[in-house]
């Protein structure tokens, strides 16, 4: 799992004062981004140079508390799931003043050809970044105790 | 359901040249504002006078094929799920020059008071939007062949 | 001079409540974009397939009246001035429900080659939608004491 | 003069390929948001609980050089100008690979109580950030006799 620390931003909120739900989708990119800091020459890299992109092919978002501007949130990004040419990120977004948990998205991406716009193998390192913070299961308390139930 | 075409604008593609995956969900909030276009006031008269707001709880995306610059959309709104305080809408976005089905969006919101931030009942207004464009079942060829296998 | 209208929408207003400043710019855009909509293939068949575009090399904005979720807009375009490689359009916004002048922008432009990113000659069918809505002079009373002077 | 660096984010660049003309501003927001981080409660802490906003009145930005997804930037903000209810930012925004001058911006700004939405006096604490960073004139390296230094 990987961390980072962002600030609700002036213009993310919507006519009814809390970060318009289209947004989240933003943040969980912007924590994709830096998932794959470590690769060489980081996620830009992979779209500018190599012409490879993590199309996303599904997205489950749950809202769980509203975000407002002045807050900020602490996204935690793991591998949820790892596949051939695919993978679902999972993002945990909580408020930092009072450590809510805001929201949960589930961000399944395919390894695509930018040029062609098809799927492609993973390459190794993007792979090892899968593999570096892939969730081990059972994942959380309520998943173990489901389990014995 | 309800209907309306909308171009995909200019600065709507990411780095990869297509429509980045947050906007979906810009595009799904557009055709719900026209969704409520019968409603007094519009959707912005809730919002903005009655303070009575739609947040999602819940979003689920399926990309099913990419959006350029240049491209229109039509993007059909159904009701999915009509309950108390909740209800889920259903979008459909298809590319207009080849009919492709682009997206799918399940959106399921919850009537909320502004002011307080919390559940509201549903004003009759709004509840009859619903059930005007509530999805009869079972709704799609698929669906329907299912029942017969 | 031509002219669109367009509601504001629930996402462009700011944590202030009212239109983000920068908002005003994908106005502008959005009414150049329907300004060469009589261009074969449209502003983005400049783009897309001709590669030829229209990137900003100065713009100016006087912000006169703030905007509001609910309300609408209504864009006129024109060209104030017309050179060898570039042009300048002026978007005036005006509110529709009071007839207010919201915003003023000057932005001037270069025709460019993307391929390349560099200056490009401006090609007929371009040069004759500018020289359509070309203002005629003097337009305002201060150019026109400008002209005495 | 204030600096923040910041990495150009996927989905801020257009069909073009450089980042949207509009999102300049959204660059210059965030860094005025960061010039008054030394005010208490920042900037957020002002709109949100003083409910006093700095909307613009003006902006004028020179556009030099493009920016694409994978470059960083480094803003420098400084006031250009001190009034009594207003005053001018600058922002200089250079890319760090290659220490261009991508663009400059000067934004207008008033005092305005955002509940009347009508000008209001400067506080204290926003004046002392102002005149702290307050250009001295000639402001720039070639106006102050390069040769010299």
């Amino acid at each position: 799992m990987i961390s980072m620390v962002r600030a609700i931003r002036f213009e993310e909120v919507d006519a009814a004062g809390i970060v318009f739900f289209g947004r989240f989708l933003s943040y969980a990119h912007e924590a994709m981004e830096s998932f794959f800091d470590g690769v060489e020459g980081k996620y830009a890299g992979l779209i500018m140079e190599r012409r490879i992109g993590l199309p996303a092919v599904n997205v489950e978002t749950r809202y769980l508390a509203p975000l407002r501007y002045g807050e900020s949130i602490r996204i935690e990004t793991s591998t949820a799931r790892l596949g051939n040419r695919s993978a679902t990120l999972r993002y945990r977004l909580f408020r930092t003043h009072d450590e809510v948990l805001s929201a949960e998205i589930l961000h399944t991406v395919v390894l695509s050809d930018l040029t062609q716009m098809k799927s492609c193998p993973m390459p190794d390192d993007v792979r090892r970044v899968f593999e570096t913070h892939l969730e081990t299961s059972p994942k959380t308390p309520e998943e173990s105790h489901a389990a014995h139930s």
